[in-house]
Order: C-alpha cells, then sequence, then structure tokens
C-alpha cells in the first residue's frame, strides 16, 4: 500500500479480488489477509483460520526482525513486531524460501530474478527457466547462482508494488507476464521508479498478434471472471490420453495398444515413463513397452500401424549409470534384478533390444543419451507428424 | 536454399547438421533430406530408408502441383515435378497438416502464426498458447481461427530461409526461439525483407538476464554439443516423482501416503489425476484419493501431516457434465455405477465430501469449477509454499 502512494501510481479501480478469487471461493487467499495488519488495507474476506494465518505471518514478519537469520524461531507466536526493521530484513527471510518440489534451499547468495504473474506464472516461468538454459555454464554449480522468485496471481496493484519494492530492495530483476494493460503500466512504472531491470514477457507477442489478428486482446488475466474455462473436446481429450497413458504404463494393458497414438519401446532407465506422461500432457495416447532380455514382446506390438511405434536407445554407460542411481533409490525391494546395473548385462540387454529394433526398421530409433525428456518428446513428435501428414515442411501443426 | 541466396543472407558456416543430428544419431532427417532434390543442397546423410523418404516427399512436393488439393493422389511416386507450380501451390497442402494430439484438421481458413525454434520449440509454443489466451473471444468457434505451425530443430539458415519464405507466402506472422545469434539476426533480417511480422521470444528477456548476470549467454540451441545434458538429481528426483505419482494414482497404496509431497482428495472427476500428473511433472510426489459416498477413507489419510492434504470441490451440474462425458466415452464396462451422472447421487456424494472435508478444517478446500488443469495447480502450489515457507510474500522459489 505504502508504495503505491508513494508511487503515485494510480488505484486502478479494479474490483476488489482476493488473490485467490478467481480461483478458490472457499479458502480466502493468505497473500490479501497478509495486509489485515495495516489499518488501510480493506477488511480481509478470510475465514476465521485465514484471520489466524495473517496475524500468524503478521507476528512471523515481525519476529524475522530481532531474530535475523534465526529461521527456527520464526514460527514462536505473539513476538513483537517491529516495523521499522522490517524493509531491510524481510530481504534475507524472503530469499530463503524454498525450492521448486518443496526442498528448502538456501538462498543467502547469488542473483535474483522476480516473476510476477496475474495468471499461473507458468508461462513466465517457463521462458524464464528457457532463457537460463542460455546461462547453464555459470549457473549454481559453477559458482554465479540464480534464484528464482514466482509470484502468481497478482491480480491487485498494491500486491503487484509490494514484489516492485522487494525486489527493489534484493537488487532482483522483474520479468511479468499481466494481461490487464493498467497493472503493466504499473509494473513498468514502478519499475522504471524503482531503477528494476525488467521484461513484459507476452506484451510484444500479444500486442504483434493483436495486429495480425487485427483483434484486441481481451486484457483479461487467465481464470478471471469473463475468462471461463471451457469444457471443451480438446480438454476431455488432454484428460483422456492422460488416463488412458498412466493405465498403459510398463507393458500394461498390450491388448489395447492399438489404440495408443504413440508407442515407446526400449529397455528400462531408456525413459519411456515419464516421456509418455510428457505426451500425454500435450493430448497424445502414449503406450510403453518395456524390453527385457528373455522376455518376449506382447504380440499386439507388431500387429498394430508400425508408423506410430518408436523404439528408444541409449548409451550403455549412461545407462548403467541412471540404473545405479534408480537401484539405489528402489534398493532391490520391487524385485530388480540384482544384475540390472551390471555393465554386462546392461550391455547385453541393450544389444537384446537392437536386434528387435534392427527386425522392426520401420520404428524409427531415437537415441535419447544425453537428452532431456522434452528434447526427446520434440523428436518423437516431429517424426510423428511428419509421418503422419506426409508433408515437405514438417511442422505441428494446431487450430485455435 | 533459393531463398537464402535470393535475400544474400550469408551462409553463416554452421558446421552441416541435420536438424535431428543433436537428436537422433541413427535415424537421420526427414527434413534435411527434403533437400536433396535440389543439385545445390549438400548430400543427404539419410539412411536408404530415408533417402526413400525424402525421394518420396519431393514427389510428393512435385505431385501436389498438378493435383492440388487430391491429398489422396500425394503418395504416387514417379510422378512429374513442375517446379514453376509449387510455389502458390505448397501453401494450400502445407497449411493443412493436422493438429496437436494427431488430429486432422482442415487448415483452409484462419491466420496463421509461424512458430520456430532451434530448440524443442516447447517455449515458443507455450507463449505463444498463453498469448491466444487473450483472444479467446475471437477465436476458431467464434469464426476468427488461428492456426499455428511450429517448426522445431531448425538450426540451419537454409531451413530457416525455407520456412520465413513460406510464411511470407501464406501471410503468416512468424515467433521464434533461436539462441544462436547468427540464426536470430538471419531470421530478424529475413522477416524484414518479406515484410512478415515478426517476434524473438526469448532474445529480449535473455539478453535482460546477461545484463543482470554480468555474463554472456552461450547462443548455443538446446541439445547442441556444448550443452550436453546433465543426470542432475533434480532430474532423477523429477522422475521419481513422475513414477511415485503413476503408482499411487487413484487411492492406490496408501500406505505411502506419508511419501507424497501433497495429497489431493476429493470425488470423481474433481481432475485429481491430471492435477497430480501436472504437479508430479514438476517435481512433486502427488498422491490422490478418490472421496466415493459410503466408502471409507484410508486411515494413512488421517494420520499424515494434514498441511499436505488438499480437498477439491467442484459445482453440481459441472461434475454431471463432466460426468455425463465420462460415462459415454467408457460406457459402465469399467464398473461405473449407473447412477454415476445423476443428479441426485452427484449432489449426494459432494454433500458426503463436504461433510468429510469440513471435519479437516486444517486442508484446504479448492474450487475447481471452471479452472483448467494448470490454474488449479498454480493454486495448490501457492498454498504449499506459503504453508511450508511461512515467508511474508508467498512465492515459489527455485535455484540455478
Amino acid at each position: 500500500m505504502i508504495a503505491s502512494s508513494t508511487l503515485s501510481v494510480p488505484n486502478l479501480g479494479l474490483a476488489p479480488r482476493t488473490s485467490y478469487a478467481n480461483h478458490q471461493p472457499i479458502l480466502k487467499t493468505p497473500n490479501a489477509s497478509a495486509s489485515s495488519s495495516e489499518p488501510q488495507a480493506r477488511k480481509p474476506k478470510g475465514s476465521s483460520q485465514l484471520t489466524r494465518w495473517s496475524r500468524a505471518r503478521a507476528i512471523r514478519s515481525g519476529r524475522k526482525l530481532d531474530r535475523a537469520g534465526q529461521r527456527t524461531q520464526l514460527l514462536e507466536p505473539n513476538s513483537p513486531v517491529q516495523p521499522r526493521e522490517r524493509v531491510s530484513l524481510d530481504v534475507k527471510d524472503d530469499t530463503s524460501t524454498g525450492s521448486d518440489g518443496g526442498d528448502d534451499v538456501e538462498m543467502t547468495a547469488g542473483k535474483s530474478i522476480y516473476m510476477v504473474s496475474d495468471g499461473t506464472g507458468w508461462t513466465v516461468e517457463h521462458s524464464v527457466n528457457a532463457a537460463l538454459g542460455q546461462f547453464e555454464h555459470c549457473l549454481v554449480d559453477r559458482g554465479c547462482a540464480v534464484n528464482t522468485h514466482l509470484f502468481s496471481g497478482i491480480d491487485e496493484v498494491e500486491r503487484l508494488m509490494e514484489i516492485v519494492k522487494q525486489a527493489a530492495k534484493e537488487g532482483a530483476m522483474l520479468v511479468y507476464t499481466l494481461a490487464d494493460p493498467s497493472m503493466a503500466e504499473s509494473a513498468r512504472h514502478a519499475c522504471k521508479h524503482w531503477g528494476i531491470p525488467t521484461t513484459d514477457m507476452l506484451g510484444p507477442i500479444t500486442e504483434a498478434i493483436a495486429t495480425h489478428l487485427g483483434v484486441s486482446p481481451s486484457g483479461l488475466p487467465r481464470g478471471a471472471p469473463g475468462r471461463s474455462f471451457p469444457l471443451t473436446d480438446d480438454y476431455f481429450r488432454r484428460i483422456e490420453a492422460i488416463e488412458f497413458t498412466i493405465k498403459q504404463d510398463d507393458g500394461a494393458l498390450p491388448q489395447n495398444l492399438h489404440k495408443a497414438d504413440i508407442i515407446l519401446a526400449g529397455v528400462s532407465r531408456t525413459g519411456k515413463t515419464p516421456l509418455s506422461i510428457y505426451l500425454a500432457q500435450k493430448g497424445y495416447k502414449v503406450a510403453n513397452v518395456p524390453i527385457v532380455m528373455g522376455v518376449p514382446l506382447p504380440n499386439t506390438l507388431f500387429e498394430v500401424d508400425p508408423e506410430k511405434v518408436f523404439g528408444l536407445t541409449i548409451n550403455p554407460l549412461v545407462l548403467q549409470t541412471i540404473r545405479r542411481a534408480r537401484a539405489k533409490t528402489l534398493g532391490f525391494s520391487e524385485g530388480m534384478r540384482s544384475n540390472y546395473s551390471e555393465m554386462d548385462y546392461v550391455r547385453q540387454e541393450l544389444e537384446f533390444a537392437r536386434r528387435i529394433l534392427a527386425q522392426n526398421p520401420i520404428w524409427p530409433v531415437i537415441e535419447v543419451t544425453g537428452k532431456a525428456i522434452e528434447e526427446t518428446a520434440a523428436v518423437v513428435l516431429r517424426l510423428y507428424h511428419d509421418r503422419k501428414h506426409k508433408c515437405s515442411m514438417p511442422r505441428i501443426s494446431k487450430r485455435y
């Protein structure tokens, strides 16, 4: 709130919404209720539980101040709030709030990138992640750490301003996807005011598409009223693809192979399962069939359209590394063969697979060594669409 | 090739690579081999099978010409190529090459967006898809169709130029993510030359990060040699999360609930499975527990940390619609109850679920009505990280 008045950024007269108002009618937002300790904030609409959370957070925020760094203390209740010290110390605590996947990670060192979205935030996260791929040569294990912080569902200028102010304190850069033009303008304005390097991730492409179509963008964040999510056939198809793919995992229900769009065949730990799931998310029904030395493949695999079958292969040394890690995770409790990660066995099984794949030359064989799942997925889908559509310039086309 | 010489875009002396060279040592690219019909193209390195494909494609490309629209004829071998007619007719065929998910979609009408990437193309696809969300009010079902065409693994300027030329013919706009600065420059240059509206999706954010870090970007496309994919703990963790989540689907192995990062509870068709998978892709171990009227929930659900349990609820009418679609897909062959989608039953089961969730007030209850899976995922993860890290400005943080 302070920030927005300081910056004389106009209150944009957005209908007052909690950050989850679009998302969660039942549970009110902790974010918005965090402001309940400030008199000028509107009344929090939270449940009594939320009000407790809100108080607890206000207390914790204060607590940080006199016990900077002692995060173990942060949960002590009823500790005095010392707002005047808050600003400088907030940063320490707010930058050590764990990592994707839920692991706790100390974020005391490294440059920060703030990512702000009025929607889910997945687009800005995806884009920043992709851009950071250009700096692999200097990231965490090479001593130049980057901490990203995703703030999603930011649909009120006051909260936007709090984040911008925090970014300024922390010397972070700020990347945003804000559909509401006045929110985007406020971000630009505030970042300029505070001297924060900033990038509008979707503004340019949205303008370009608007010009191309001759239509104005709606300016509505995802999930906003008026952008109600339709239960399209496409939506049902994707969910069906995911459910199909899960049921088919690891060679289950070979009698259903003919129903699959894509069938993956390869030895254990060539990434069949995560690859199947990745493709299923994109709407493809995927079945994967493990190749195990000495175990015959299901007859149905040889009865289906061979153009939808893809073989996966991998370097033996890399496979051994992956299998060792796997064996370590599982132990052999799940009936893993004790020779599962022995090099002789690995080589023999890969040779066994090579022969089977060679006997079916129509099946493309994809080398997965050194590829992330999404890279292999790109290869599979390029081939899939090229074979399916036989066009002179292979591409994946989609209609909106 | 023609395009690049016409455009006097310098050959950048990239090591000649097929488009799958980074991806697929065993199967050579159909794409590059498409050029084998042109004398000035370098020799295709394809297998004999690929050379056949290449010839077939060249023939098809020609075949289009005298049998425009008669795609059933395209596979006839040895038909005369009539290059002079090729240009105008290529467009027709190249723009009707199906859709994501493998359905065939006629793309005769509508504006085109070409998406070009030297990597997987998922970032440009994700970004364009997000930007198109701003035009929902005028897309296909409202008579203003948009066709997107994704060209991934484009790491040679010749192929880039072919695509730009095709975009020009088609009056398409072109969006690209090209890590190699000279490829990006070629794209800019060519699009300007042909008057094609264009957007560089990752250039600005990459430059901004470079300035912020004081480090130059590598300029290497994903999957390029020198960007070899490391088998990090994070990689194994994500795969483990996906495999865990699949095993736990639909209430399986309740004895493992304590191993989950996140547990989802809700009645059938509240999206537990696709939501679980979406979260698993992000590295979270997810278990989902179905609430079925009259069936007691597993005791372990009440023994685990309640802060990791999330309830899902939904509007009865919407649920009925989804269940009807589901019942139609499955029939009742999979033991679906015949009253599964009857409104009385739907209401009673939702009330049964409401009471259970109300008895466990620590479990947030998330309203999924009108939300896409990724929107619900954003809400779950905001709450998850807020509860886990108790910081004053809720965010999802990650270290690179």
